[in-house]
């Protein structure tokens, strides 16, 4: 059984290799007073070193001698390979081949060997248990085990000492070993405090269990909150959430965009789509927090660059900094340049334009003109659309 | 005369107001060990809240009475507009009308009254002037002032403090107020420590003038690190240059994006890009510091996101995860769909296609496909390329 002790144990054995990583404020406009503790500042990029070097350092020399192997598509994969590592011992990492380039390097580079296996995580996942049986590898699982969560728990030691006045605590759910440690460990500490847990509504599978009293698997999931995205809860970690979380709320994707946007904007810092769903929780008011002095678990920043760069343009969109414009132009000369030198004169910024004749309505004399605007905010927009009006242009979208 | 005590003092007046940001170790691959001082983490985004704030603490009632004025496209717009919010004195800044909204809009968030000047920055400090001489204001100087310069100087004693066997530590250059006081303190308590310059080579003022003996005007300044575009050192910071800095180098725009992309994927965090030309002087071994523990000031993380967009897209382009390709088509049935068929299959993600017709080179059967491409790296831009090619398509570009 889990004691207090046993995470107390897991910091001082934690301390000499993670960062007690800063708790930061956040500016929003809210009745709270909400703060951040940023475990994508952390090595490896997330809170994972904990729970998988916690776990290591608690093998028999047998077992580590056998070797871990470990199944992730990114957080879990880098905890181990580094924790591996550090006590010196080899590991084998089975990843999905799709996984980001950027998230095998990472894993590489801290001296794991890789198993790239066809097909997505479930594919990896039974591959790495055939690799351990035939193997005799020591598999490290990545949630549902109580060394893992007491690890996880260590957050709550670090959140409670820098913030002893601390109200509620909001933590990312996936499989559920992070917020299975920081509640029990933080209502050990202090009973009153609140936990709530939040998933991405596109991948609710702990939502669902606790609301329905008994594990459900999901039949897919879909976010952009790789970290999170499980389809079932652990066994021991879906009793942890009944012990002790207060409530579980989800997120929807563009609240999970914006989270993102407004993190690099605010806080100059990266969060990956699992790290950004308790302040998108907070920010759209899912949780009973009203006047509470809250801590957000940013739990990693392990996002790929890629998708990061998709996150901010569909961010500026939604908050009238970019716009995609269609108007109608005549087929006579000078309608292009006079479209054109309105939006110059109106201070947009063009990213892209393009000059098309469609030929499908029948009127051979149109021409359309599709620009990507960079703009200051929605007014800014509407001024645009009201001055090209003015000036005879048909505004097609 | 500025004194150690003077820096001593600042940090005194500045605890209650200001982050310690943290100093965080940079893994990157070269035979140095480099830390960065994380000021983008600063309340404001950007260090220049320890030079305003303790300037304005260092006003008389009578100078307060009169209210303050600043100049700035942007950090030191927020700092004073903070400081003076804090000390409940009145605070009007001048900006440029095209700065960015973000930065026109969190001046405002801490209280300051905004005067918006047709032009750009130069325009704006003329204002300034005018309005200063007009209603007696006080005016707050960005960098060449002795007691802001004091409280840039903070910075090393949190630095010595934090890592006492630091060796060198490397500086951006504007218009010098920062490196002048980090020099200063960190030679005052330790004369072996190396202290470096760095500018971007489109608004290499400092560097041309230590060079030249004397301070230079440059006509233009054109860089993505607005922060540290200035066309002319001050007077008392040219003098702190030339005393107490080792040495000054430069960094093109391009080294620039890369310093950025590379905070964001491996420390998760953002940085402007005055913030990353010490990273990037030490990424591309522009400094004398073989085997040395190095400090890199992050000096601050205000970028505009739609700018921060377009360095992460050149970012991608220069590390070969994204790709713009354009190939030949036969104008027969199916050639576009046997080519993206073998683009999907080599695993790239398409993020934009133009299939178009050119009259201009005379042959009228041939069409070409424009594509932009996600990808993982250039052996698997070669390889996508030698496959289209192995397919009988012409690859242009």
């Amino acid at each position: 059984m889990l004691t207090i002790d046993k995470v107390r144990d897991a910091e001082d054995v934690l301390a000499p290799v993670i960062n007690n990583t800063d708790i930061l404020h956040m500016p929003i406009n809210c009745d709270n007073d909400i703060y951040l503790k940023t475990e994508n500042l952390q090595i490896t990029g997330s809170f994972k070193i904990r729970g998988a070097y916690y776990k290591i350092s608690k093998l028999s020399d047998e077992e580590r001698k056998r070797g871990v192997i470990a199944c992730s598509a990114g957080n879990h994969a880098q905890g181990v390979a580094l924790a591996a590592q550090k006590y010196g011992i080899p590991a084998l990492i089975c990843l999905p081949e799709g996984a980001p380039i950027s998230k095998i390097e990472a894993t590489r580079s801290y001296g794991a060997d890789i198993c790239l296996v066809k097909g997505v995580y479930d594919d990896a996942y039974q591959r790495a248990i055939e690799l351990q049986k035939e193997h005799g590898y020591t598999f490290i699982h990545p949630f549902d085990d109580e060394d893992v969560i007491a690890g996880q728990g260590t957050l709550s030691l670090e959140i409670l000492k820098d913030m002893p006045d601390v109200e509620a605590i909001v933590v990312p759910i996936g499989g559920g070993g992070l917020i299975s440690g920081v509640a029990f460990a933080a209502k050990q500490l202090k009973p009153k405090i609140k936990v709530y847990g939040v998933q991405a509504s596109n991948a609710s599978s702990m939502y669902n269990s606790i609301k329905e009293g008994r594990a459900i698997r999901l039949a897919s999931v879909n976010t952009l909150a790789d970290g999170i995205a499980v389809k079932q809860p652990g066994e021991l970690t879906f009793d942890f959430c009944k012990q002790y979380v207060d409530d579980i709320f989800t997120v929807n994707e563009a609240e999970i965009y914006t989270a993102i946007l407004t993190l690099i904007e605010k806080k100059k810092m990266v969060a990956e789509g699992a790290g950004a769903v308790p302040l998108a929780a907070v920010m759209y008011n899912k949780l009973p927090i009203s006047h509470k002095k809250v801590c957000c678990l940013v739990s990693g920043g392990n996002i790929d660059v890629n998708r990061l760069n998709r996150v901010i343009t569909q961010g500026l969109l939604n908050t009238g900094r970019r716009c995609m414009i269609t108007i109608q132009l005549k087929d006579t000369p000078g309608q292009f340049s006079e479209a054109i030198n309105c939006i110059a004169k109106l201070g947009a910024n063009v990213i892209s334009a393009q000059h098309e004749r469609l030929a499908a309505n029948g009127d051979i004399d149109t021409c359309y003109l599709k620009m990507e605007l960079e703009t200051r905010n929605f007014e800014h927009i509407e001024s645009i659309k009201a001055t090209l009006h003015g000036n005879g242009f048909n505004i097609i979208i």
